[in-house]
């Protein structure tokens, strides 16, 4: 079972069939005045007011990129450049994609400003909050149409209302072809093979009168806003995929948000220490995302593969990079252990119940090394015996929470235990975990006063 | 009849074959560590070693892009970047590609310094002139391996041994693929397209140890030279065509290097009035340009079309930038009436044949109605009766060109006709037909010297 739509979506039927026809009718130039070049240019014509309709806008607004990433590269530098007489302000949500934060970073080192607007525990901004960061000198603002880790729906309409005069590009890659788009954009941007199109297709359209200047070098296809050959094959297919989701939409997001609302409700019946993240009623239908404590994401990860199940996570164990997912880490929430689930279209209910029957298993199994049904707590520590002092320096996440974890029924209620640890992650984690089971997080030291060489001091008051 | 492959080539069997298979086995995301995941990683990884190995380079010094102008804009932007420390300099033919000449205007927009290299008549650098053009503090040469309008190969090996210490950019797009690549380069690029792989789909090769900066955010694929989700279907089918067109090469490139020569020979001796440009020997085998006076060339590209040929043209008439072509006005010869043909695998003597059979038809008639055939030249003037001013003011090129043609046999051999004209093409076409005609290009004036309230008066002796 391929659960895991929200990477990348397999080819459409529709999809696979137009491809096959405009690599025989569209492979010309369609900038040549020739008759296999003019064929071209009827076919790319048509598919730009495709998906122009299907998103709600004029076909002249529309230049397709090479996919996701670059549409959102030159939308957010492009929109940038362009509104500079504004200022050099940007401001996105701290859960984007990222592309947007990357293209941020560059914004940043070319000397403009950046912020990121928090989201609440859910993943979500306030309409107020975001539309609060924005000011006179803000060149542009960036705002997801849903998240792409936890399927939150952001209040895209809500902050289009109070924006103002300021530009707005909304990254609709995880909507596009799913879901109604929201209105009030002023750039968006969209990626075909993330609704059943082929891969190298992605969508930048810019609003009539929104200032956009390229960030590349010139270049006179897609109205000098995206350069070198135009892929018109993969357009055409990427064009016919997107209006048989939309036709059938309807129908499966009904279905899928029912198997996601089982996936919610089981998941934290079935595992122990787990919590389900993301809003449970403003989110895609498609998406669901987990937690599980004192779990290697990677590890569950292919214990899930190999039973057949392909899921994504935006753990720091299977990003290569390394680094906790920013996404959760913004959310407040565990970034350890993580699972996301994004169906497909198709997917029956017997398939997510297989998905529920071997999940259990699969995290007690990973669980079961770490010892954590091992003896119970030992004596209690004289209240004033001092911290208990957990010494993690050199352990990855999560061995750090799940030493706490082990071990802070070893204090009285009351008591305080420090936890030395050298990962970073440790600083997201020891206060998620504080959050999930009730305890107090009362801040972080230098490891030194507590007799540690090197890393941070976290210490956590047992009130339960 | 398809003659303009240098625009795009069809699709090759081959490439279809590996496409279809690749859509249903590697559409994943290279990326994922679950069995679709790794199963697109390892079809990637194939083709990197195909494509390295046709190229002649390492595998991991290659990365793959959306196709040949994001290949060269990242080439280009991303070695200047990387050599910072040398300078800011950056030198090319003066004949390259409009993506690295719109790259070098960008360079030049940030603050740096471009040397542009001219070239002979035949479109060729000469090694000893562009490595005369490098300096101390150039950052990147950049060289065609051989030009995309006349075909002309350039001496990269010869560059190559006097760069020293110079990073040397290649642009293979016309050569990858069809014949041996050259070597001595620090950088090179290619496009799929162009050698029967399909559309979104360009090649950048950097050297190990070759300094490269992303001009573009950060992110991890392509070890972080090409952002964004990797197209494998679409490489797959690159690298599988790749590899049989250079196993077809050979036989092919003999036969259509022949079909080239008699297009040569005959289109002199079938069209009054026409000049076969580019090298006529250092070439590539399947392209052939010739210019023809008094010809507008989108004229003369729309008959071809309605009597069945798709041939191409590097005239100003054609493109919609409505530019003269680079490259012919770096040459020096005629910029307008141009026609490019450039054959496809498996063209046949008869299909040849064919073409050089309509061909003087075609130009007779769109030359018919500017009445060349009109009245023989009138009474010479006197000697003493100052020059022949003709006004062109206002006329488009090629009329300016055309007046002159019919119009200095009025005055004697040693007499002068002054040309004014408005339209910029004039400054490169009235020099360019005297070096055709044997008449003698005296220079350029203000018009108002000769009575013309604007534009410029070119000069021209009648000398036979």
């Amino acid at each position: 079972m391929y659960f895991d739509v929200a990477s990348t979506a397999p080819l459409h039927p529709v999809a696979r069939q137009a491809l096959t026809a405009a690599l025989d009718e569209g492979w010309a130039d369609p900038a040549r005045l020739y008759r296999s070049g003019r064929q071209a240019r009827m076919l790319l014509d048509a598919a730009r007011e495709t998906v122009a309709e299907v998103i709600g806008c004029r076909a002249d607004e529309i230049a397709f990129t090479s996919g996701g990433t670059q549409a959102v590269q030159l939308g957010v530098l492009g929109a940038l450049r362009g509104n500079r007489r504004r200022g050099g302000h940007l401001a996105h949500s701290a859960v984007e994609h990222s592309s947007v934060l990357h293209s941020a970073e560059r914004h940043l080192a070319e000397g403009g400003e950046v912020t990121s607007v928090p989201v609440d525990r859910h993943g979500r901004v306030d309409p107020e909050v975001f539309a609060a960061a924005l000011r006179p000198d803000t060149a542009l603002a960036v705002l997801q149409s849903a998240n792409h880790e936890v399927g939150t729906v952001q209040p895209v309409a809500e902050v289009a209302a109070l924006r103002g005069e300021v530009p707005l590009l909304v990254d609709a890659a995880q909507s596009a072809g799913r879901v109604d788009l929201p209105t009030g954009w002023s750039l968006l941007t969209a990626s075909a093979h993330k609704w059943g199109g082929p891969a190298g297709v992605g969508v930048l359209a810019v609003r009539k009168g929104v200032r956009y200047v390229s960030p590349l070098p010139a270049d006179e296809r897609e109205a000098g806003r995206v350069p070198g050959f135009v892929n018109v094959p993969a357009i055409v297919a990427a064009a016919a995929s997107l209006r048989a989701v939309r036709a059938e939409a309807e129908r499966e997001n009904a279905r899928l948000h029912e198997l996601v609302e089982r996936i919610r409700a089981r998941v934290p019946r079935l595992v122990p220490e787990v919590e389900v993240v993301g809003d449970p009623v403003r989110r895609l239908p498609h998406i669901v995302t987990f937690s599980c404590l004192y779990v290697d994401g990677e590890v569950l990860l292919g214990e899930l593969d190999r039973a057949g199940f392909a899921v994504s996570s935006g753990s720091s164990c299977t990003s290569s990079t390394l680094t906790p997912s920013h996404v959760l880490a913004a959310m407040g929430v565990l970034t350890e252990g993580n699972v996301r689930i994004s169906l497909p279209f198709g997917t029956t209910g017997a398939d997510v119940d297989r998905f529920l029957t071997v999940l259990p298993e699969l995290v007690a199994g990973v669980r079961a090394p770490l010892g954590l049904d091992l003896p119970a707590p030992a004596a209690a520590r004289e209240p004033d015996g001092g911290p208990l002092v957990l010494d993690a320096l050199g352990k990855r996440c999560p061995l750090p929470v799940i030493e706490l974890a082990k071990r802070i029924g070893e204090v009285p209620v009351g008591g305080t235990v420090v936890v030395l640890a050298d990962d970073e992650a440790a600083r997201l984690d020891v206060p998620a975990w504080c959050g999930m089971r009730d305890q107090e997080y009362l801040g972080e030291a230098p490891a030194a006063e507590y007799g540690g060489d090197r890393g941070s001091a976290y210490l956590v008051r047992r009130v339960s």
